[in-house]
């Protein structure tokens, strides 16, 4: 029996990218399939907390193990803004393209060159199972912001981070190749792993 | 050099009965005293959940040890409600007293006899530094509602509950008398003893 395992988000990009990394290992579904409360606020002010308060709500309501993402982008010369407010940079229920477009005007006004629009997206997964958390587990990958969006692929910031030693954004590489290198995925596997030496415990 | 501790509550009786308990050895301030950020929405579903959601959403913003605290009654012939809905039965922003006339008034409509009327009060608190869940603390006290409100002493629903043994409601006990056997007390002296063995690790 494939095990269940409830992914704390209603990103539906993130649950893709999440199912596109474990697999058919796990059976995951999200919020939006499962009654497990609304999504708790994120009154953290680091992605670490957010990750655990979304996963340790979840769980308290759904029997199996809940996993939760918190994720944003640092970006040095705004002093590591927006950071845990990555999804709500332009305000409250904004866009992509609106965060997107902040984000750049906000880069714009610092009269800081392009070349030194260095950045970094930031993962925190958490997992937990009823009233516990299980582990928390981190990715990041450097690179550095464009002066204009590239790419179709990807979600968020992707069109405008281009990782160090590739000259494409995250919305340019294939899923695959994103998720080689991305923060999320190098927390993803980390996670997985954590995952594997649960369901075997005695191995 | 008195450690200080924030403890992640608004609730001012909380935080004296917190006091009393710990004595010196804490300076404790909170919510009121703190910019740590508004209290976390508790969006669990058990106490557990909640108490680690409020610490971690405070210790994200402090520099320090978080003590965070849910509690709630568990009333038998209600199938254990109010439970984590007890601070908020009668509604949202309810007091105390339009709680307690709700819980009176759920538990005639039962037809069943008070003196069946069996109840526990549950207290969980949970202890965050910057990330991480430190400890998670249970304290339970058995008991019964009464017919009607006896007491000026504590808050909530102190009027009500007759503790086993007891033929006075925790409003009619002192505070030391109350927190010798209460939820809050049991909960509070075993993370008390954990806050210990952080400050002097190497006895």
């Amino acid at each position: 029996m494939t095990p269940r395992l409830l992914v704390a988000t209603a990103n539906r990009h993130k649950t893709a990218e999440i199912r596109e990394i474990l697999g058919g290992t796990w059976e995951t579904f999200d919020l939006h399939d499962h009654a497990a409360g609304a999504q708790a606020e994120e009154n953290g002010a680091t992605f670490e907390a957010n990750a655990q308060i979304k996963a340790l709500a979840a769980a308290a309501r759904f029997d199996g193990i809940v996993l939760a993402d918190d994720s944003g982008l640092e970006v040095d010369p705004l002093g590591g803004q927006p950071g845990v407010r990555s999804a709500r940079y332009a305000g409250p229920g904004a866009d992509d393209a609106a965060n997107r477009a902040r984000l750049l005007a906000e880069l714009r006004k610092t009269g800081i060159a392009p070349s030194e629009w260095t950045a970094r997206f930031r993962c925190v997964i958490a997992l937990a199972r009823q009233n516990e958390v299980l582990g928390v587990f981190h990715g990041t990958v450097e690179g550095r912001i464009g002066e204009k969006e590239q790419g179709e692929g990807g979600f968020g910031y992707d069109p405008l981070f281009f990782p160090d030693g590739f000259a494409l954004t995250f919305a340019q590489l294939s899923g695959a190749e994103k998720n080689a290198i991305s923060h999320r995925g190098r927390a993803l596997r980390a996670a997985a792993d954590h995952l594997e030496s649960l369901r075997s415990p005695r191995r």
